[in-house]
This record gives C-alpha cells, structure tokens and sequence, in this order.
C-alpha cells in the first residue's frame, strides 16, 4: 500500500458517494484545517514533554491515530484534486531545506 | 521513495541539525497548524470553481506546491516522532468510513 | 459588558478553578487554533453563497454562535495573559490597512 | 472605542473597497483561520515558560500584536456579517462554562 494507492481510494470513494462537487481544494483545504485544529486540541494542555508520550495513554492513542489518519486523508486527497504529487513535492522541499539550512553551523532561526 | 523514506530522511535532517529537542509532537502539532493555515489562505478568496484552476495559475501553483509540502513534512514527522504508521493509521480510517457511509444510499451528513 | 469587562470575568473563572498554569500563551494559542478549526469546520461544505445564510438554520445558527464564543474566548483570554489591548492592537491595525490599501484604487492582492 | 466601533469602521472599511462580495462567511472564516495559524506558529518552538515572556523581545512583541490584531479583526468581520454580537456570544459561553466547570472541585477534562 502506498500513498498513490490511497489517493485511488479515496476517490473512489468519493465518487462512489457522488461527492466530487464538494471536493473542491478551497472545501479540502477548510476540511484539512479542521482536522488539524482537533489534532492540536488533543496536545493544547500537555506539555513538551508530556506529549512526547501521548501514546502510552491508551484513550489519547486512539485520538491521535484517529486524527492523524484523517489529517493524511484529507491532505492527500486535496493533492490528488490538484493533480499533485504529494511525495515529490515533500523531497523537493526538503532537498531546498538541506540547501538553506546547512547542519553543523547553529543559530538556525527555525527548527 | 516511500513515505518512509522521507520520514528517515526528516529524522537524520533533524538530528543533523540538532533540532530533536525542538521536535516534540506538541510543538510539531502547531508546526502543522501554522502551515496549513498558510495553505489555507493561499484558497479563501477564491470561488470553490476559482480553486479547481489553481494549478494553472503558475505563481499560485508554486505556493500550493510549497505549503502542500511543508504540511506533509511536518504531518510526516510529527507521525515519526509518535511512532505511529501513517499509511496504515490512514487506511484503517478509510476502512471504518467505507462501513460508515454505504454508497448510493444519500443524505450523508458530511462529504 | 466591555471585552475589558469579558477579560476580566474570564481570569476570574480560570483562577478559581487554579487553571493558571495551563493559560500560558503557548497553550492558549493552541486553544484558539482548534476552536478556530471547529468553527470552520462549519463551514466547510457550504457554498460562499450558502454560508452567507447560515443563521437561518436553528441548528447550524446555534453552533455557529457557540464556536464563535469560543473563539473569542481564548483570543480574550490569549491577549490579557500577554498583556495586550486587543481593541487598542485592532484599531492600530485598521488604521495601517487604510494607508496601505487606499479606497477606490482598485486591483488589491487581498480583500 | 468599542468592539461595535471595530465592527463598523471595518465595513466602511470593507464597503469602500467593494470586498464585500470576497466577505462571506466562508471566506473569512479561512481568513480567520489563516491569521490563527500565523499566531501559532509564532510560539511552536517557544516553552510553555519561554511564551510567558514573549512579550519582552521587541521583536516578536510586535509580530504578536500585528497577528492577535488580525486575528480580532477577521472575527469581528465574521460575526458583523453573519449579525452576531459577538461580546454577548462570549458571554452567553462564559456562563455556561461557569455552570459546567464549578470551581474547587478538581478532575475537569479541559482547562
């Protein structure tokens, strides 16, 4: 299973409910948000460092997989509506990210 | 190049870096936010219609492609910090919604 | 009622229950972006033009009504913990947006 | 200066520039969500101690202010459109709040 084989997926899941006319990327992009806003809520009380083990808890494990499932659904079906390829996209951003921020010289201004 | 892949890539890109104290799935749940927010804004004064042409825009293709990217990286590792399986947490979602929204059936409360 | 009035009531209510150290920027910021999320959520799978008569509808109304409660509640809550005057930043802010983007000039990047 | 003030010079602010037709609801709630994003994401990679001080770095002072502005202005304009009145919405939320979470008994889920 890779993340082509989920895009076909989900369109065919989408088509097999008639919803092509609500995927639009503005309506995938506010879907998107959404769901990233109940992913960040589940984290909004925890500190750092007790988010670093959310996933021992059972109850907030189940949340997070959830959410994070839905945030993945959600991003690769806007990329499959704009006809993008959702991989490359991420190695040629991180390939940019590797030239701009060179390792081993500090005082990087974002993480 | 898999998603894995590109998770093992961001790790060794942070640990060059030094940045894994930064990373905690607390901080990388805002991260997340804050680029979908960017994505999100690049579509709020399109018409859903505008934003079916998007790509064709070249300057608006190259910023979707940017933030479409940025949100996968963060989303990617923030799964890699959790140790969570993104492609199987993504599939077993569109599972349990296949039995929750039957096709041909109408009147779906969310597309 | 003023916000100053609001900001007040609402520091009343998170002292008395010793939600202090919870409220700090960092986790209120978070607050407000999943309440921001809910609220858009709403919003998602309407048209433009649909949205525009969201309050009619009883049920929508009354969740539209309480997600925008929320939202100002932890932007209330957000600039009081930071020290700031919302209504003095806000109007600040529109007095440099009406140098920036002089009436009756046409052809603006953003509404 | 009240938030009604706020309310009505951002539509002559909106109507002198003919955005009203860009100004659903739909829109500003992206909008909104947009400008929340930037605000998170000036506090990702801050503590929960580091945000407590954020305010005594010139600096990031002024791009919060700037952002929290952005962020009342587009929920002020949200709710002005929709014909809410958002300090009595705050309100309304407040005591419910107050009745859901009474003070000094402890074990609440959500601060």
């Amino acid at each position: 299973m890779t993340l082509d084989d989920l895009a076909r997926r989900l369109r065919e899941f989408a088509d097999a409910r008639d919803w092509g006319e609500y995927h639009t990327p503005k309506n995938l992009a506010m879907a998107l948000s959404g769901e990233v806003g109940e992913l960040t809520a589940l984290f909004q009380w925890l500190t750092p460092e007790e988010s670093l083990t959310a996933m021992s808890d059972e109850r907030l494990r189940s949340e997070v997989l959830d959410e994070l499932a839905d945030v993945l659904l959600y991003l690769v079906r806007l990329a499959d509506v704009l006809g993008v390829d959702l991989l490359a996209a991420g190695n040629a951003k991180i390939e940019r990210n590797e030239r701009r921020f060179p390792p081993g010289r500090g005082g990087y201004s974002s993480p």
